[in-house]
């Protein structure tokens, strides 16, 4: 028998066999009207996952292209950005703002620690920022940053707030339009349970208006958002990925935006109880904020590397590891989008297997009976 | 029954079945030894289709995006490039050139004109420029250029050649070393045969050697050559179309290159051959040179766009309409990539019963009767 393989990374994510059999069907032209009817609808539901009556555009691209459509589309060379950053993705802001020109003022945190609004405000007081750049999900730690009060912060410093939510969207609560956020971007292949492939940007008026000369075509936001208003594209799009994503978005406005926060909540904790059961240190934080993703240290004498090595081309089940200053130290389990409880359990089953293969001394027998507990305890909301 | 579809577009072009089952399959990780063979086969694959030594870079885009990497890449803000144009992705180049600052010499032909080397060589001798920007196969008029020619033009003129191969990779013969083509940008959706979503682009040493500075991270060429080089990517890639070109890209090398070409000229050749037995006057050229999309000029009294709708709302067949100036007076129909002969004849049949039903004064039941008859002619290689 072939060897199943279990995917538990924070990206790409799993994706519900309906939304891949929508991938699957056969090409069909971008300006006819049955492409239109789906890319409309995308478009539609992409509002509703937002939370925001500003257009949300649509790039066949990775994430990382409309994080590049901010830049280009905001600044002007030589403009002074902020950038909050606390792990490897705060640090692609600045290396982006960077290749433009722009200059970058970090407010930098250790990997793992949490942005704080005051010290932004404090920043922007101390040196003023046209646009400031933040992440909503650190995807390389866990952590989960206070967007809300980070953009009003942004705001009242007179700046243009610019989340990146490529992991979080769909995930956690984002409420771009009742927060204020001007630009929120993301990306297909994580919560929103699609295929990679696909970059989204929501751009509010207020950075319309803060529109800057950098040079850009590809990703300039005024060519796509005049397509897409006679729901036509600028160029050829992804026509099988955006069939994937409409029906991946439907799936889960049926389910309810809510319910998907509730569930990450729960999947975080369910992970973290049987983490904690199996006698390992967390490196994310232990709350319910870290919903996205856990991030965990090996155990002495462990190398993160050696146990997802193990894991992956033993066992065929692939976790995260650690990236930059953590790399070898923690591992990390994503549960973004179509995860249920059960995978929560295969990966620590996982995890406990291959730690014991590897010798290290961890509680056996519990951890999954501790998820499954930890899964049924009510959320507040 | 639901109403069968038939799409016989310049692009995106059908896929064959079983490329888009690939595409259906799990999402595996980028990261991961499974992802890493097909990446590395597909990037094997890519270098044979293109006949290069060089890299071929692979990014999650439309064909645009490598456009736009030619620019940025290769240019600084001011410099002068020519582009040479006879349509509307001639245009396309000047578009993106000015976006990105650089001084726009339009080497200009009227619509359905063929460029010629020679006058290449007196415009650059006249006013020089770093970088010639070409199109292969222009699209929008169905006439392929002599791109060997142009691009000698352009090196002797001391200028990198840059040619838009989207529409004609796979299709029509395209020696990217042998002719010493410096740049060369396509598309996965054409002859490729596979969904939209990704572009490439291959690049010669003296390109690398003649990089600019524009501002440039999503398309810039070095960041993911260095990652490509150790068959990971420089962004999450759109692993589920990777894994359908690849599958594509075995179809088209398992049959050859020189078969696929040899195929397009007969399919071009039946297209025609049972366009004109029909009555009907074409638009790109009556010979063997347009294999790769027939543009059909609408006979007296009928407009193109009203053919178009008919045959796409009545008959679920999508043409492809006129372009710019052609708007309304032609109508294209594409025969590259996962086509045959019987795919030409339901065109020509369609076609033919619209116009009937338009009211054309046109010649009945001969088209695909000749269409066969063209396409078993041998062809001189």
């Amino acid at each position: 028998m072939t060897e199943k393989r279990y995917l538990f990374t924070p990206g790409p994510t799993p994706v519900p066999p309906e939304v891949l059999a929508a991938t699957a069907e056969p090409i069909i032209h971008h300006r006819g009207p049955d492409f239109r009817v789906v890319y409309e609808r995308s478009l539609a539901r992409l509002k509703e996952v937002f939370r925001t009556e500003n257009e949300v555009l649509l790039f066949a691209a990775s994430g990382t292209g409309t994080m590049e459509s901010a830049i280009s589309n905001l600044c002007s060379p030589g403009d002074r950005v902020c950038v909050v950053t606390a792990g490897a993705f705060g640090d692609r802001w600045a290396s982006v703002a960077r290749a433009f020109g722009c200059e970058v003022d970090r407010l930098e945190y250790e990997w793992g620690e949490a942005p704080a609004a005051d010290d932004l405000t404090a920043r922007l007081a101390e040196r003023e920022a046209g646009v400031v750049l933040m992440t909503h999900s650190e995807t390389s730690t866990g952590v989960v940053a206070d967007v809300r009060g980070l953009s009003a912060a942004a705001r009242e410093g007179g700046a243009v707030s610019v989340v990146d939510a490529v992991s979080s969207l769909g995930a956690v609560p984002l409420e771009t339009d009742e927060w204020e956020v001007d630009v929120v971007v993301s990306g297909s292949q994580k919560a929103l349970m699609a295929p990679p492939g696909l970059a989204l940007v929501s751009v509010s008026q207020r950075a319309w208006d803060a529109r800057g000369m950098l040079p850009r075509f590809y990703f300039d936001w005024e060519r796509t958002r005049k397509a897409q208003e006679i729901f036509d594209a600028a160029f050829t799009p992804a026509v099988s990925l955006v069939r994937g994503l409409d029906v991946a978005l439907g799936i889960l406005l049926e389910q309810g935006l809510e319910a998907a926060f509730e569930r990450h909540v729960r999947l975080g904790r369910a992970c973290r109880e049987g983490i904690k059961a199996m006698g390992l240190e967390l490196f994310s934080p232990d709350d319910d904020s870290a919903a996205v993703v856990t991030a965990i240290r090996a155990p002495d004498g462990v190398d993160a590397g050696a146990l997802l090595l193990l894991l992956r081309d033993r066992h065929g089940v692939t976790l995260a590891p650690g990236q930059g200053p953590l790399k070898g130290k923690v591992f990390r389990i994503g549960h973004i989008g179509y995860f249920d409880v059960f995978d929560i359990a295969t990966a620590l089953s996982a995890v406990e297997l291959a730690l014991t293969e590897l010798g290290a001394d961890i509680e056996r027998g519990v951890a999954t009976t501790r998820a499954f507990e930890a899964y049924e305890q009510p959320v507040a909301v």
